[in-house]
C-alpha cells in the first residue's frame, strides 16, 4: 500500500520541493503539494495520508484517524494542544519547527535599540519634518537583560545581546535549565519576582500554556524598575495588556515593544495602539518571511521525516500534554 | 606662572569633573569649567589658558595665540581644518575624541534592521492602526556589508555585523588598512566602484574632507544593486542627496538611513523628508547622549593631558592638513 505525505504550505520554492521530494523518496513515501486556494483538494488527498506538513488547524481537523504525524511549520503549538478533539487520532505525533530564532532575535535587537535610543520620540518629530535636538539615550552595552523562555529564540537573543556588550543576561525557564550556555545565570520561573526588580530589558519568548498565561500581570509589572523596557515575541496571553498600557501611559515603565497581542488582529480602537512609548508590530517577528527561516524549516521537516521512516523518535516532538 | 586649562562642556557630571581635576593636578595645571550660558566668562578665562577642551568653533576663534592645544570632544574635525584662521596660533595642537563607535554602531545596527525588516512600511500601517500582513524581510545573517571608513566607528559596526552572521564584511579606507582585524577584506577607496556592484548594505562613516565630498554621487549610486541599502553616519557632504532621493523614489535603491545631511538642520521642505524608504534622523547617532560615550570622552582627554604635560605626543592628534 502507498504511504502518503500531504504538504500544505505557501512558502515553498522549487528548491524546497526538490529537497522534500528527495527525503520522501528515501523514506519510500509519496508526497503531494497544496497551497492556499487548494484547501478542498488538500483535504481530499489528506484522507489517504499518514503525514501532514502544514500550519493549518482547519486542515488538521479534517484529517482521518489514520494520520500518524502532524508537523507544523510554526514554533508555537498552543492551537494544537487544547485537547478539544483537533486530532482524530489521539496518538498522532505532533512536531513543531523551531526555526525562528534568527529572525525573531533580529527583531528583538531592532526594537530594543529603538526603545533604548528613543526612536518613538524621534519618529514623532521626523513625521513632522522637525530636526529635533539630541535626547539622552541608552545602550545594549552595559544593559541588564532578562530573557523569559530559554528555547531557540531566547538563546539567539542572548547571543546577540552578549556580543553587543550586555552587562548581565539572565535566563528563566520552567526547568531553570537551557541547552545552550549563553546566560550569566539561569533560574526557574518561580524566581521571576526577584529577577524583575533588577531587570532593565525584559524579553519574553514564552509559549502559550496554562502556566504562562497572565504571567506579567499588574502586580509583576509594578515590580519592574521605572526605566525598564518590555519586549514580547512569544504569545500575547503572557501579558495583562491593560496593566501594561496603564504603566506606560503613567510613566511607571519606560517603554515596550509587542509583536503579539490579544486578540490578533488587534482591533483599530484597542488602547495598545496609542499607549506611550509602545512599539506595536503585527506578529511579524517570525513567520516565513526570511529565506533562512524557510530553508531551515524544510530541513527540519526532512530530518524528522527520515527519523519517522526509520522508526526513530522525532527530534522536534511536542509533548501535547505539557503544551510545548 | 600658572598653567591653565579651560573646559567648556555641557555634559560633565560631578564624577567627570573629579576625574579631570585629578588629571590636572597630576599635570600641575589649573582647570576651570564653563557651560552654555557662560560663553563670555569662558572666553575671558581662555585668554590665560594653554589648553581648551570643548566642542565650540566659536570659542576657539576667541582663543589667544598662546593656546597650545585644543581638544575637541567631537570625532569630526572638518570645522577645525578649513585653514581659515580659526587657530590664532598656527602651531596649536588639535586632538579629537573617537568615542562614538559604540553608540553609532548601535544606531547603524538599528537602522540596518529597520530597513532589512521593512519597518518604514510597518510604521505606516501601525500609524493607521492597521494589523498588516507579513512582508518578506531580509537579515543581517548572510548579508554582504561594505563599510566606507575603517576607523573607530567602522570597526565597531563590523564587529556587530560579524556577530550577527554577516556573510562578508569589506572595509574601504584611504590607506586600504585598518588597525583592527575585523574585515574579510580591506581595499583602498580607489576600488570603490568595483565593490559597490556587490554591496547589499553600504555603511558610510567618513570624515568630511576634499576627497570624501560627493563620493557617493549619481554615477556611483547607479552602480549599487537594486536591493542595496545605504546608511550614512559620517558627514552629509559625502552623498549627492538629490541623486539618492531620486534613486529611492524610483525604486532603483531599496532603502537608506541618513543621520547626517546638508544642511543641518534640514529645512522642513527638503525632499529627503519624504523620500521613499528613507529613515532620516537628526544627527543623533553620536553626540554626548550615551553615558558610555561621555565617560570615554573624559578618559581620552585625561590620558592625553598626561601626555601633553609630559611632553609626549598626543594619542589622538589630528593632522590638520590631512583633515582627520
Amino acid at each position: 500500500m502507498e504511504r502518503n505525505i500531504c504538504v500544505f504550505q505557501d512558502f515553498l520554492t522549487q528548491a524546497h520541493r526538490e529537497r522534500i521530494d528527495a527525503a520522501a523518496r528515501a523514506a519510500k513515501m509519496h508526497v503531494r503539494y497544496f497551497a492556499t486556494g487548494q484547501f478542498e483538494e488538500a483535504k481530499e488527498h489528506l484522507q489517504h495520508c499518514e503525514v501532514l506538513y502544514a500550519q493549518s488547524p482547519q486542515l488538521l481537523r479534517a484529517a482521518p484517524p489514520t494520520l500518524r504525524w502532524y508537523c507544523t511549520s510554526s514554533a508555537g503549538v498552543d492551537l494544537y494542544c487544547r485537547n478539544d478533539g483537533i486530532f482524530a487520532n489521539p496518538d498522532c505525533l505532533l512536531s513543531n519547527s523551531n526555526t525562528y530564532g534568527v529572525t525573531i532575535a533580529e527583531h528583538v535587537v531592532m526594537v530594543a535599540l529603538m526603545l533604548l535610543r528613543r526612536m518613538p520620540d524621534y519618529l514623532d518629530s521626523i513625521q513632522n519634518h522637525i530636526w529635533a535636538p539630541p535626547l539622552p539615550v541608552r545602550s545594549i552595552r552595559g544593559c541588564e537583560v532578562t530573557i523569559l523562555g530559554t528555547g531557540d529564540i531566547g538563546c539567539h537573543v542572548a547571543q546577540r545581546m552578549r556580543s553587543m556588550g550586555a552587562a548581565k543576561i539572565i535566563g528563566l525557564s520552567r526547568s531553570g535549565k537551557s541547552r545552550e550556555a549563553v546566560y550569566d545565570a539561569l533560574y526557574p520561573i518561580g524566581d521571576l519576582d526577584a529577577v524583575l526588580c533588577e531587570t532593565e530589558l525584559l524579553v519574553m519568548a514564552l509559549p502559550d500554556t496554562a502556566q504562562t498565561r497572565g504571567m506579567l500581570d499588574r502586580r509583576r509589572i509594578a515590580l519592574l524598575p521605572r526605566q525598564a523596557l518590555v519586549i514580547n515575541v512569544g504569545r500575547g496571553t503572557a501579558i495583562e495588556q491593560e496593566a501594561l498600557a496603564d504603566a506606560l501611559n503613567e510613566g511607571r515603565l519606560s517603554g515596550a515593544a509587542l509583536d503579539v497581542a490579544v486578540p490578533e488582529p488587534l482591533p483599530a480602537d484597542n488602547p495598545l495602539w496609542t499607549a506611550k512609548n509602545l512599539i506595536l508590530t503585527p506578529h511579524i517577528s517570525g513567520n516565513m518571511t526570511l529565506g533562512y527561516t524557510c530553508d531551515a524549516n524544510v530541513e527540519m521537516f526532512c530530518t524528522d521525516l527520515a527519523n519517522y521512516a526509520a522508526g526513530r523518535p522525532l527530534v522536534h516532538l511536542v509533548d501535547r500534554a505539557r503544551g510545548y
